[in-house]
């Protein structure tokens, strides 16, 4: 059989072959890719097509379980690595037979895009912890510097079925993000994501959209001024070759880029089986803060953010504050203690607040009675009355004492 | 000084006394009376007031630290134990003075009302987790087996400041909590408690709600008819006597006996200072489930519940099936696993959900091309065909597949 028509050896087309040849998240090509080069790789799948025998490369271990765990029904019942490899070729060749790398190259090259290679200091080093499971190239729109924009960054996501709280929530928490120096990424959908991109472009804050499919394709349509918007201020990222349509499969995969890519997922909005849960997942395995945004009860929306929270997978997030904080630099991004309203007692001691309660609503009383109402000895009442005198919250009145008017009850007074 | 004009021999009758003498939660008073029964107790301090000298009984170890917490003001600067005891003797001899627990019981008498004392069998055993801060005795109207409402219960608390949010999930809440054999418990307040009883009631429950103050004063005053109804299908509660004003401190200690009596606490509804949050911080000190429902982001009422999650607290609770399970029997009461609605390509493996999306939406394709798109090999494709076929989800035509009506998406469609 007849080779490919471009060079097989040069590192940036073989990467972009296997974008192409293996489905996202294919742990036998990425650990292929890892032992022998993306070049080497693809000698050897060429070399073995041809030869149409497997023999694994030496010294190449694939793990029989993981081939199976990603995806792959036939080598789910091999039990041996070079069987995972054998199965994993004849997924892997029918993709050879119109492979031209260059092709989709040029079709990049006219949307101004970069091809990104692992190694490359503007590659987002989070993606390496996906091990064999790490994409072989990222096809880029925007801003090729990924690595500085997820230095900072919160995967912001969820329902494409959101609710006018979620969207709410969402634009909050976004702009708030955005405020902060975050980069917000999230999947480029409908609903909560086309919020969270939207809101911090509104804000003036870099975004990235990470699509399932190529990023020629504006991926849905009704995002497309959005997403173009977005290229303008972060970037549109994928692993897949431009042409490549998103496959059910491929947002799953996808999602395990916006985890591992950032330094937090929050999800704000997920029904029982949103997509966004598998990302909170997926980021929760890779180690990385998860936050959850509550919402009512009653609302579906919401069910699978309780979920989150049920399964102590996600810490509960309530604003933009809080976001950053898990995603943040410790000290530096801790959210704010709560304090509610303070109130006219606040600050008392016990004792000093027992003979505010005792004091008559209307009326006066005697310290001797108050001892035994606020059940306290004579010297404490009196030192107490003294401290809510100065509060001004106890008048005196002869002997008796009585409550400001301040310090009555709101219905009292 | 003359002593009281009662029997202080009499164990009911010095109980009672020290339900009056010591504010709730006092535990110098608890372990004065847990050394000394409540009538020797008594006996001594009458003794010590008389003699104007505080000796510590033999044997008996007052923690000073914990005396001070208990919120003796007096106390908080004494490094001792006698002079712990001498500053909590300051305290409760002004009480000494109109003591006469006679007249509480007939009061509570003529409500048709128990004395429980601890010991007794139907004392709520949860109670003695508060050691020395453990009550005196329980003036209850009502069913007096508490023991027996507290074997199933679930305290079930809020804000007085309740939204409609709040109210319907507390109904919801309760009603399923009555409908599941356990008894509601809860303090008798406006807002959240108030739903939460009339709920169980409704409901046809058992339902307890723990005063601040006596039993002879159905506090609020709006609240009195729904209390009235308490009393008719559970209990009303108290530690304090007939007589004693619901003291905000007084509130505050009335929260650890909702805390300590119960299997579990559930708070609905809570700003951020809520007491409510008081009495789930209360229970998991006790080792008590705790379980906070979530609410809108935007809604301040729900803010404690969602520190109460953030803190690690409580668990996330979204219906009664839940709160259930926190305070059920393991395996019985588990709340049942949660399903989405259930879709076309569900159950479908890895391959065959790859296949049926490479499948076109539009016109049909052969094999061979679903190869390449799907990243799958020939075998792959033609036995995931098979399957997609059965389900009636792709049909042949001729040497080409299409998918069938059903599969298609919902905007093909």
């Amino acid at each position: 059989m007849s080779g490919p028509g471009f060079d097989v050896d040069d590192p940036l087309l073989a990467a972009a072959a296997w974008s192409r040849l293996a489905e996202p998240g294919d742990e036998v090509a990425g650990a292929l890719v890892a032992h022998l080069g993306a070049a080497g790789a693809l000698a050897w799948l060429l070399e073995v097509r041809d030869a149409g025998l497997v023999e694994a490369p030496d010294g190449l271990l694939v793990d029989a379980g993981r081939a199976a765990a990603s995806g792959s029904a036939t080598a789910a019942g091999s039990t041996t690595a070079v069987r995972a490899l054998a199965a994993a070729v004849t997924r892997w060749t029918p993709r050879l037979e119109d492979l031209d790398p260059r092709r989709e190259l040029r079709v990049l090259e006219h949307t101004g895009g970069t091809l990104l290679l692992p190694g490359d200091p503007r590659w987002p080093r989070g993606l390496d912890d996906l091990g064999a499971g790490a994409p072989f190239a990222l096809w880029v729109r925007g801003e090729a510097d990924l690595a500085a924009l997820a230095a900072r960054s919160v995967a912001v996501v969820g329902a494409r079925a959101s609710t006018s709280y979620g969207e709410h929530v969402t634009a909050e928490l976004a702009a708030g993000l955005a405020d902060r120096g975050f980069t917000v990424v999230s999947g480029g959908a409908y609903g909560i994501d086309a919020v969270a991109h939207r809101a911090s472009l509104a804000a003036g804050g870099a975004t990235v959209a990470v699509m399932a499919g190529g990023v020629d394709r504006m991926y849905p349509q009704g995002n497309h001024a959005l997403l173009a918007r977005v290229v303008g201020a972060g970037a549109l990222v994928a692993e897949v070759p431009p042409g490549s349509a998103p496959f059910k499969q491929r947002f799953l995969a996808r999602n395990r880029l916006i985890a591992a890519m950032t330094r937090a997922t929050v999800v704000v909005e997920a029904a029982w089986r949103s997509g966004a849960l598998s990302t909170a997942r997926r980021a929760a395995r890779l180690l990385r803060p998860v936050g959850a945004v509550p919402g009512p009860v009653t609302s579906m929306g919401s069910a699978g953010c309780h979920q989150l929270l049920r399964d102590g997978v996600a810490t509960c997030v309530t604003d933009a504050a809080e976001a950053a904080e898990l995603a943040g630099t410790l000290g530096e991004d801790a959210a704010p203690e709560r304090d509610g309203p303070v109130g006219e007692a606040d600050g008392l001691d016990a004792a000093t607040r027992a003979v505010l309660d005792a004091l008559p609503v209307r009326g006066a009383a005697d310290p001797a009675a108050l001892t035994r109402v606020a059940g306290l000895s004579l010297p404490a009442v009196l030192g107490a009355l003294g401290v809510l005198e100065v509060r001004g919250l106890a008048e005196q009145d002869g002997a008796r004492w009585r409550r400001a008017r301040r310090a009555l009850p709101a219905r009292a007074r």
